[in-house]
């Protein structure tokens, strides 16, 4: 893991920018930690600059509560080299949406299986160099969209003891399945008014997984109208998970 | 309105028993407050005194945020007299339950919209004597089960200005119709594992609702086991929309 950048924000807040091989990243630490702080892995749907002033506010929110918090770039957006299958999986989506088609399980299989098969060791990857500072500790957690890629990271990394989802992208079958065996804490962000959203789907996924404690917090707003009240509840939720 | 029984709690909340005509009910008012206090009307499903430990708890909580809150026995139960065709529509849910059979729109008419019917009125002949003091002053909130009574006062009790509801009773069809027209801000509680509750039906509920601001908030716990975490959430609500 190499930094490649160091800024201090004026609320103290340590932001790091690094890449790991391909993979670049972010690191934000709380100014004022000196013992090593639990980390917050934030998620989002790709585009790390378009995403910069959401991920910067919720990991200054992070920070505020003692947790560093860090994001990646999504293989395939940004700066990384585009994949022509997702294109084309974006195309025939597109396609299908167009033509007021359902969206065939090829389709989000294609979208998104792939990305799920490369983001997730990536995360993994990074989630190693991070744990190998001083600054940072366990627990973790995982808080972010796609997702899938969230549910995949909840059944394959024991490290994660608890996620925030947002409700919202597609979902292959497979994962779907994969649902049923997540058991950690779960609090799903969803927009209800969300017109792109599969809303039936977001809900047979919450029901679908097996933790013992899972929420649901289905607000108004659009699709990134999430309430600031709901951004804070999730907080919150993180917050009893990683003390 | 008569009061019939006074008590202060240990942390100074006064508590009153009152009767308005027949309608039994408890006034809990802040400790410390000297100006008038804005009002909770807190709902329940029946059975004030097997309900009372919930209800004082709910009561200290809103104290303790400087509001009143206040609470009626409903009609047809505790002491009340009972209803002989709400006795009949009962026995007959309990016996298309056990029987696997649907519960048909006429046993849920009968037994929920006499209630309605009586009720909501009862409601706001208390609302009009509690406003008449001068310890109790505006916005108003409700907060409580039974969700088709919470639905009725939203449409027709202006003074109402925000609702957390209980989903988990059955819903008339009429009322259903009457959620289009809510407008006031909702939050609306929902115990996801509650295997005596239609989540179809809520969540058909939620979606009709009129008003834009609206949440669902789903939890795990069964019936009555609604997280302490997700009555901060509603508390926080009610906090928002009634200063």
């Amino acid at each position: 893991m190499h930094f490649t950048a160091e800024q201090h924000l004026d609320d103290g807040v340590v932001e790091r920018k690094f890449t790991l091989g391909e993979i670049p990243g972010i690191l934000w630490t709380p100014a004022t930690e000196s013992a090593p702080a639990p980390l917050i892995l934030i998620g989002h749907p790709g585009g790390l600059n378009m995403m910069y002033p959401r991920l910067v506010a919720r990991a200054r929110h992070a920070a505020a509560q003692g947790y560093a918090s860090a994001t990646i770039e999504l293989p395939g957006s940004g700066d990384r080299p585009r994949s022509a299958a997702a294109d084309q999986a974006r195309a025939d989506l597109r396609g299908a949406l167009a033509a007021g088609e359902p969206v065939s399980d090829d389709i989000v299989d294609r979208l998104v299986l792939p990305l799920v098969e490369k983001a997730v060791p990536e995360w993994q990857a990074v989630l190693d160099a991070l744990l190998a500072l001083p600054e940072i500790r366990g627990p973790i957690g995982y808080s972010g969209g796609v997702i899938a890629i969230g549910v995949r990271l909840a059944v394959v990394e024991p490290r994660i003891c608890a996620a925030v989802l947002f409700a919202g992208s597609y979902v292959p079958r497979t994962i779907f399945e994969e649902a049923r065996r997540v058991t950690i804490p779960l609090h799903v962000l969803l927009q209800w008014d969300d017109e792109g959203n599969d809303r039936q789907m977001a809900l047979d996924l919450f029901d679908a997984f097996g933790s013992e404690e899972k929420s649901l917090y289905a607000n108004m707003g659009g699709h990134t109208g999430v309430p600031q009240f709901a951004g804070e509840e999730a907080n919150r939720f993180l917050g009893r998970h990683l003390t």
